[in-house]
């Protein structure tokens, strides 16, 4: 029997490790790594460093995958997704089959939580499922982005008895859901929020948040929007590439 | 100048602590408790076994308060809570003020993480902003029970590309979110999914999850409403109390 751990690591701070994730990490003996992008080589020294930090026992080791790429700019976005979990399912069975003994565990490690805008969950039950012998797997939950954001910030995702939204930026560019009057909001890359310049809306945006490199801007939307603009293609910039979210929070009537 | 810390200690299993949350216990002088109603033994016995079982140092001590209750069954929930909050408020005051000392440390631990569904976060800011004498204070996140739940389950709370809703039951009790495919529901004291056994949906409900008291249950509405009300009524009955939350996802057209 094969055991493959889907194993959160929180997004950015070591320190966000749970006691479970370290206990994971433990029982690991092959990492599969399948970065990709500009954010590669940081992702990657982040992973190895947690494993150096945690692991008490050397003797694991580190499988790093050819990781295919989305198409980017294609009209139908969920089929590019698809396409590119297909792709990406194919290498890592191959890893699985041929890096993975009988009786080994393997190991991913997802930034943050892997119930949250993360495909290693849904690739790992095809393989398991299509796989000809038994696999089992377990999955850890991690700290996500948007916590490490709530905690800095010192805000409650919801107001008093109100539902919140979670979303990726695409969906913003919709338009504020109706009835509602928080979002979080991930991987914008063309500063939607600048949509609600004119709105009585409070944004908690921060960058890298949990790392030695995090940057946090609060306000007014209207009066932080370019500020967090600018900031942000001058970080992106600087490093290669950005990780950041944020709370959109409509004003109620007497705080407006 | 004293410090506040609200730690996240996750929600049920003692292994969800965070290394942040655990450096941070070790830093508090003084914990205090405030809970209520049936499940109080059972929160306050976990926090003192949290830290029993992390605190490295002896020396620290616990402060009980008094505990208000809301005022149920009132029309206005977020006044009702708001005049808890106050109620609160003025008990925490009174105890930074009287049981902690010019230059201590003070904690809060909070079940899941401080920026969902939880007060202590507002009651500390309004408690600093109020106070003659300086106070500082830093929020330390935790794994919540939806992420425990979706952990256990191995699901995502998206759909690839999707946005999704969490919210307390009586928002859904409102009907089920325009638009999106994937609610997380909380506090649900009235079985509120039982109004979509008729529709294409499924449903991951899970109590106690983490805990040794662990109970999972999954499936299409219509098929599993029935036994998670009885399994639920009859948990509530044996603990006294009961924790839990559920993940309702609508089937695409291809699934359903």
């Amino acid at each position: 029997m094969k055991t493959l751990l889907i194993i959160g690591i929180g997004a950015g701070d070591p320190d966000f490790l749970t006691v479970q994730a370290i206990k994971a990490l433990n029982r690991v003996d092959v990492f599969f790594l399948m970065d990709k992008g500009a954010s590669k080589d940081s992702l990657i020294h982040l992973r190895k460093h947690i494993c150096e930090r945690f692991i008490e026992q050397p003797g694991y080791r580190f499988v790093e995958a050819e990781c295919p790429e989305r198409v980017r700019g294609v009209a139908d976005y969920r089929a590019s997704v698809v396409d590119l979990n297909q792709d990406k399912q194919r290498v890592f069975e191959q890893m699985v089959h041929h890096e993975l003994a009988e009786g080994e565990v393997g190991g991913f490690l997802v930034w943050g939580d892997p119930a949250l805008y993360d495909s290693t969950l849904r690739i790992v039950e095809d393989i398991v499922q299509a796989s000809p012998e038994p696999i089992t797997y377990e999955v850890i939950p991690g700290i996500t982005s948007l916590q490490a954001l709530a905690a800095r910030h010192k805000v409650c995702f919801n107001s008093i008895g109100q539902a919140f939204q979670v979303m990726p930026a695409r969906r913003l560019a919709e338009g504020f859901p109706e009835g509602l009057d928080s979002v979080l909001v991930m991987l914008d890359a063309r500063d939607t929020y600048c949509l609600f310049v004119d709105q009585e809306m409070d944004i908690y945006w921060g960058a890298y948040v949990g790392t030695a490199d995090e940057v946090l801007i609060a306000g007014k939307v209207g009066e932080v929007a370019e500020e967090i603009r600018s900031t942000r293609a001058e970080l992106r910039e600087r490093h290669g590439w950005i990780m950041d979210s944020y709370l959109l929070r409509r004003r109620s009537a007497d705080e407006a």
